[in-house]
């Protein structure tokens, strides 16, 4: 079978190096090309040694007109802002581009209120957020694709079928998020040394992390309703995972095993979504290194009330197996190719 | 200054061993008996080698007639259902105490539906619930403290205030708390071994802890209204501290330093609990081996949402720390006799 | 192509986890029959989660007669002394056997001496050490492989070219070896409990580990000399991974350099056994998951001694992932089948 | 009691930070004057809201003219080349000094291998390694004390008996250290990140780690005998604790209980160290936020072999602690004056 050649801008941080973790399996790609700012002219196990013996590439520095002309596919996981300008010219050099950071997943005016100015808003138009449970069609059409935030995905999964079955009201949704610290990124900040981390809980921007219109407007658009909420992200000391716990005011009176009934219903050809039985609830562990978005739902009776548990791995269907499935589905490949790589537990 | 001797029925558990780790240092305490089923016979420093050169002690049985004569005062860290005679039994010899247990916390009505019928129910007339900072008066006066349960403490503190006041609608509240694994105790069981929980996130019984009854109990009875409430425990890798996220709606229109000035009010005179300043939350790190419970909030602008985070060290002011509080109050010592240890970070 | 018919007599524990982890991809394996002694009747998923639409087949009750005879290839992963006459039952209806327990390790005399008396002597003469890297031509023509111990793995691997080489001296060995917990087994036990284990560090069964006679036993063997060593365990509150820190008298004034090659050389044609550039030593981080055995090394100038350190995943190439290394050996599979999985890291 | 003015140089770090845990409850001590670099103009509780209500100072500019004359003891948490003016300002002026760092603990001649040229070697001379139970006497006597490292600290007290008694071999003792991350300061780099750290373990600086000379250095001395020794140093996915593991040879034929014997009779008087009863090695979990040193021991039969476990609490017995231990010797109070701390378990 013939092969794409990939690019991965972007490859030492935590999301490049999942990406090449999923990829070097891929039976339809080829890793041609990886940058890393900080590492250029390194080779990619002096950094990431886990990929000793696998793959001993150069790491190249991040100039768009060095990527070489024979690259199909390009990954972006870049800080937000870096990517916009990149994505456009390997857009416009006829490559598609899934960018696993910020920059195409808002509107231009959500984009402006959360950020700023965007750098390249023409683009936004041809850009198509990378859900496929929620719009395959689109993203099979696409050239571009915004890659969900880790936050978002574990929100957006668990909440898109009730709001689209008018199940539940859409503007008292409670989304409370527990993140492991990966989703943080490979940096040198005082606040993620171990030490400061470990053992400890906390919340951070209450109700102003940026993620939060990410959801708003994909659940209003998806729902065709006004969606408010309040999300509370929290960062707790495991390397990967996000367990979001929903709370949400039904607007009919179902039970536990209905509710769950919809799920399943809603997400029944959906390789990557598994709904637990009822009485049970998803730990992070069940979806460690793998591509699943776990959920577990209770009706509290009496009293109009539902609660949902969504679990995922923040790097996988949280960011790099995401992108690999939105990959997949652009390229016209089964959807699960190179991702059926099975949970790590313990 | 003469001292009292104290006993310690259950002393091989967290909580027995914070009780001895804060009260060998008590100025008025003088540790006489302990006991520990699993362990009688042995020397407390082979069970707890914490405690070698520190307290060599015997661990007694349990039996409340070989409790000594001389114990003024008893603590009881047992399973539910196992304290109520024992409790009694102290009680009838004129010894002070307080139960750590769920014995004593609820209504008898309440105890009913949630544990069965209760093993001494003319007792529960004698027994306070142990909170010094919402009913130190009474607290004064009895012989019988029921100490809180972790959870409820880390929910109680953060909401009374705001149910005194009239600010919140009673029946929308919302605590999502997370909590370490100490407080599952210190028992052999599969799903508290290290790799079931290191590295994982899930939530757990809910709705249908224990413990919700308990803060409904006393919020309702506190606040003279009729407390409805979602209450979701999520089980944490850390080993001490429970994080209690909580979500409320505001029947004033009122702003963050508005709040935080209600709360800095309300606890003026309590050294055991510290408000944050606005902007900042607090983290279970800074609580670590200590007794404080410390409140960070913030008002959702326009929407009439206010999110509270509590924090506690769920052995300290969630249990044992609590019980020496409660202690001190009953016995007329100061408040923070003995308590005065400063938090351990990291 | 065919594929062969694998039972796995063990399933719910960590070890039989794993394997089912890694053979779930194997292109030339069909899962047919699991047992799980406390778990029987139930569904895997219920036990395991992570395996929820993966494989949801029963598990089964520990009996060797209700093994399906279309099985041509049986996994133990039980208790010692458990598996000796599952094994047999296996090996005299014609299945091929890898015994992930310690029945098949030893030689009987060391057997008896450490564990007591064989329940099955009469099989030993046909069981070969599964290490393929030092004894592949045995391994491919015996029907029942002993995999090795997880401590043993790591370090028979590292001294093994040494002492071939003669380049050390045989009696002067030490090693210093530290486990993650997932080691000790899916169990409920205390001392295995998240707060027992968590923000600890401990030594434990020094010199007295059942570990040791394996290790000795099979590098006297191997080297053709007395073998005398220091052994200790160390138990660190990680889930996966172990690292030996082993040293070693030289017997020949060579530098690092010259080390490094040595091991280079002894190892060229494996593919699971990474050596580490000069000044560098491996963590475990850069295994987790995946079936390598990373060797780093150093000489310590003027005093003729060296130190090595090696990591490997308890898990794989400590248990599941060598024994299907083994399988492909005895099988006449490409030997890397199914185990091209790359590290997970973070 | 009059009491002491006491300022602490480099206050927000990790040894700063519990410097502070330990003399705000020390009753012969006023904390008077904080620095902290990095965040000066701010308040302690800012940088370290473990000390909210509890300290509520302000952090200062390092610079040693602003120091209040009032001031009678100087603590010095700086990195190493920093304190060494510093150190000599103080003592001029009269205060007396703890040297937290590692200006002088070393001979000129090593100090000047290892660091490079000395700051300040003029005041070497009048420096004393601040090991209390090795020599009291000239700690008493002396108004600058350097403070030990904190792997020294794991290593020399284990070793220092057995060397004095003329017990082991000097020049074959090796000593594997385990350390928690705590040891390497509050800094930001990507080497202490969360995900660097959790979930893995790592030897580094193998026998050329700072702390070898120091080790080295002080046992001759003290023994009188060349000590050569290996080093290894390991990173801990832990908060706090040094375990070492040493291996000696012995010259006499001893047995476990005498070897028990001679350090219970060596540190009899010592309340800091506890040994360990025949059977049993501590853990670091049993000395967590005190400021015992405990060591159990054991003799290889018939191999002239022991192996010695220590472990420490890295930020108290091998920092913070320690330093106030010998402020208690050098002014002349109670030794354990302030250090009546239990460990914290869990």
């Amino acid at each position: 079978m013939s092969r794409i050649n990939v690019a991965i801008l972007g490859a030492s941080g935590y999301t490049g190096s999942d990406l090449i973790r999923i990829l070097i399996n891929h039976p339809n790609v080829e890793i041609k090309y990886l940058t890393a700012e900080k590492h250029a002219g390194k080779q990619l196990p002096e950094v990431l040694p886990v990929f000793t013996n696998i793959l001993d590439q150069k790491l190249h520095q991040l100039k768009p007109e060095s990527i070489p002309d024979n690259i199909d596919f390009v990954f972006t996981a870049l800080p937000h802002g870096t990517s916009a300008n990149i994505v456009k010219y390997c857009y416009e050099k006829g490559m598609k581009v899934v960018d696993l950071g910020a920059d195409f997943r808002l509107s231009y005016k959500m984009y402006k209120e959360w950020y700023g100015e965007h750098p390249c808003p023409e683009l936004l138009k041809d850009a198509v957020y990378g859900l496929p449970e929620l719009n395959r069609t689109r993203i099979k059409k696409t050239k571009i694709v915004a890659n969900p935030g880790c936050y978002p995905e574990s929100a957006i999964l668990p909440l898109a079928p009730l709001l689209k079955a008018e199940l539940i009201k859409s503007n008292t949704i409670i989304i409370d998020s527990k993140s492991g610290v990966s989703g943080a990124g490979r940096s040198a900040e005082l606040a993620y040394n171990f030490c400061e981390v470990n053992e400890g809980l906390k919340a951070y921007k209450i109700d102003e992390h940026r993620h939060m219109p990410e959801i708003i407007e994909v659940l209003s658009e998806f729902s065709g309703k006004k969606v408010i909420l309040n999300f509370t992200p929290h960062l707790i000391p495991i390397d990967r995972g996000i367990l979001s716990t929903i709370y949400v005011d039904l607007k009919k009176n179902i039970n536990t095993s209905e509710l769950i009934s919809i799920y399943e219903k809603f997400y029944k050809k959906e390789i990557f979504i598994r709904i637990m039985p009822e009485g049970t609830y998803p730990s992070t562990h069940q979806v460690r290194g793998s591509n699943f978005c776990d959920i577990g739902a209770k009706v509290i009776k009496g009293r109009n009330k539902a609660i949902i548990v969504s679990v995922i791995d923040n790097l996988v269907k949280g960011a790099s197996g995401q992108a690999v499935q939105n990959m997949n589905v652009m390229m016209g490949y089964k959807e699960d190719t190179g991702l059926n790589i099975p949970p790590v537990f313990p």
